[in-house]
């Protein structure tokens, strides 16, 4: 899972009807010390996490699993806001 | 998924059989300032978008879901067409 | 698989209700050399890992195996501790 | 899907006995521009591509698709020759 | 698939237990001109492999697969070994 910075939503009419009613979130992955690195990317929301809030969430054939026994076509989805993490 | 906008189309003759008919358009991903990162890559498109257009598109084993009960062998594919977007 | 270090915890109060009850740790994945290298990602753990100790990691569909039959939504998730490794 | 160029042909005697009889080929990856992007790696072939043909691949679970039912440990297969590709 | 080199082995007692009697390898990818090219990660071996042979391995949930009917929870394993490869 990838911890991240909820940016802002995604507005989108035309697109797969499995999507609909889901939230599309652009999210800003973030690195262990709290700053942004990589590139921003659209993940679904599972938890219902807001802008500006710290979340995790995860890659892959997973992303779906939060929508069972529905399958939107997402291969990232938000499973966690965080309270706080600790490093060393 | 992926912010993107779309260049343009690719031209096949010779292809894999499941992929007939399906439309195959080279996809540039955009980071959240609308600006093009990263290689762009060829993707499958199930909702009708176009040249010029910004797109999201979803990665992996979901990008067959689309086209269900076909399984074209994809592993990116359009879901959606973005209205707009917001970030902080 | 990938080596790592595990940096710390995160902490989170809302997330997906499979996830309840299970350790998720902040890893850094880490070169043959043991620098670090890339951003560190948040892996669930399945052998009893603690922070400072080296690992290693695997993603995607199989880092939910270790869990079986439970199914949490992880696309990492820690399946050793690293006693040491040779390279040339 | 990845635009690629074919630079030639991986020789193994040993090898996974799902993948005897399997073209193994070089590709570099390129960008809308034609040119080189990112390191080169082995796909398998399922289109007939030889050595300087542009094609495009699939990764992930779907390389193994076009060779069904077989299941060669493949991750990367060329599903395409391209004829051109157009950009904006 | 991936070329690589193989620089050694890991040792770990604590595993998971599907891991147990596989040889865990340290390998890195290499270019197609045989450099060095990002980081190292770690892979099951299904073909014999020693260090300092070129080798290719294979990504993902096809990583497993050599390991039928057996699940070892693997995201990247070695497919084969390598007597040589050709570029233009």
């Amino acid at each position: 899972m990838q911890l991240a910075r909820v940016l802002g939503e995604v507005v989108s009419t035309m697109k797969d009807e499995h999507l609909t009613g889901l939230k599309l979130l652009v999210v800003q992955p973030i690195a262990a010390s709290g700053e942004s690195t990589g590139r921003a990317l659209v993940a679904l929301d599972s938890v219902g996490a807001g802008v500006g809030e710290h979340v995790f969430f995860v890659r892959g054939r997973e992303a779906a699993f939060p929508f069972y026994p529905a399958e939107p076509p997402t291969d990232a989805t938000i499973v966690g806001i965080v309270d706080h993490w600790t490093t060393e």
